[in-house]
């Protein structure tokens, strides 16, 4: 599959493995570049020295191109982006803040960018930053998310108009049906999240991977928006913000019910009903644990059935 | 183009004009219906005397078929339907209730009913209740809306497994590129709301459909959960609700501040700041007022074009 996803990045298919916290480290991140996507180590969740630990084990881990996704909302930003210099890490996927700000120093030491935005106005300001893709990330993602709420088939065609540069789609896509009705849309390729989120490589709790597997439609929602919104898996956690932001909660009563590593005890130690839970809506789609090569091997096959399928339907 | 949706309905194109209050009456409906897709009369916004008057006149207008749709969430319904058998409407759909209710009644009269859906346990409801199609409406759309928040791109691939009907995705469609990339995720046609409101047949206000054209992204929000959940765009009127949302605000209160009357005089009398103005999230991508003709030979030609695309890249 040659594109414009695959030249830039060296990759075979165009798929993204999304750089989450607590769940895509370098076990995750070398086996989904090893069968042919694009892995990224999720920063989010690491100090620095972990960081640098999971780079190094990365690259002993596969001699095919990987990346960093950096989170621009935490104060670590400089000391992870230093050791990714340092590193030569070759691919960064910045997101949830101004990319304005690192683009510029990415670029001039090789470093291969792209930017998560969920709107126009972050598109085109990623755009003047001089990033090399685009990554459009819909309302059904999981995780930070935009307060603009537009969905997948929706921010696709709004955005794929006003730039240039590859855009990658994100958000609701578990299967190849989806990545083929979003490269239809005009997105050049795909970045999963929740899909390699449950995977065996994961390294997210096996007791949140079955929360996924279980997890019916309607087992998200979008929360904290008074904070930076975020989509949430149900649980005893969920209920308590639910009931706090329906009697109006403050922007600090909402932080403190949050705390500190919440996050951490939900996906990674397995609290599975006082931890945060951060999964995209298609985990609704989501039934079983596979390894991340056969996630990708069965995301091409689907892929191209579909293809198949509607050319034998609908081409004149 | 041929396939279940168009052979169930007796239409060209397997495009559904989504039944509107204060936009669709017949005019609209025939319009669509004249142009190969299936119109629908609005019934929401409709006295039983005046559903009488729009079925009277949408048969005068068109030869081909047209349909009703209810939102079964009026106390006038049974009244509506007395009308719908009396005048021997051939297609009716129902929205926002329970498809047990009326099914059977309509089923035995010899009308071909649609049930639209947020969710997969409406979606066996339909099924149940003996529908013949089922709409699978996503968090997108505009006006009354699931409680869940599925996007159409997850709900499309959630109900397709569960159902034999046909099935017609809705929500963020407005373009021949999102009716084949819902046609790819397992859908059997469209169901089209937004773009048709704001079509020169549309009987939504002058300042409404300029609205629906100044909008851009973000423009629009899924408020007043705890009534029912309705996507509306912003104005005054939509920023008194998010502040009294923020504040915690009851059911009492919030149904106080909708009051009587407000969708009309937004939509329908032009009050475009201190009216209710229900529109889905792809107004962001209608620019221009067209004839429901023009429309529809657009999205033909886009959804091909976009197939022939899609076959060139990525067939084998």
């Amino acid at each position: 599959m040659i594109n414009k996803v695959t030249s830039l990045f060296g990759i075979k298919y165009p798929i993204i493995q999304g750089g989450m916290i607590w769940c895509s480290g370098w076990r995750l991140a070398s086996a989904v570049s090893n069968a042919g996507g694009l892995g990224l180590i999720g920063s989010g969740s690491m100090r620095p020295e972990l960081l640098e630990e999971h780079i190094i084990k990365c690259k002993a881990a596969t001699n095919l191109p990987f990346g960093v996704n950096i989170p621009l909302l935490y104060p670590q930003t400089d000391e992870l982006i230093e050791i990714i210099l340092r590193h030569q890490v070759k691919i960064v996927f910045t997101s949830a803040g101004n990319p304005g700000k690192y683009t510029s120093l990415l670029k001039e030491n090789g470093i291969t960018v792209a930017h998560v935005v969920a709107n126009s106005k972050f598109a085109l300001k990623a755009d003047e930053a001089g990033v090399d893709a685009i990554v459009a990330e819909g309302f059904e993602a999981g995780g930070h998310n935009g307060a603009e709420e537009t969905t997948t088939l929706v921010l696709i065609p709004q955005l794929r108009p006003l730039i240039k540069q590859p855009l990658i789609a994100a958000g609701g896509i578990a299967s190849g049906e989806a990545m083929y009705a979003a490269m239809a849309l005009g997105a050049d390729g795909v970045q999963i999240g929740s899909l390699f989120a449950s995977s065996v490589e994961s390294s997210g709790h096996w007791q949140f991977k079955q929360a996924i597997f279980d997890a019916g439609d309607g087992a998200t929602r979008l929360l904290l928006k008074k904070l930076i919104p975020v989509r949430l898996l149900k649980n005893t956690f969920f209920d308590e913000v639910v009931q706090a932001e329906s009697q109006g909660a403050s922007v600090e009563e909402l932080k403190n019910l949050l705390s500190k590593g919440r996050a951490k005890a939900g996906m990674f130690a397995g609290d599975i009903e006082n931890g945060e839970l951060e999964i995209g809506q298609v985990c609704a789609l989501i039934q079983h644990e596979k390894s991340a090569a056969e996630l990708i091997e069965n995301l091409i096959n689907e892929f191209y059935k579909t293809a198949n399928k509607m050319s034998n339907e609908w081409l004149l």
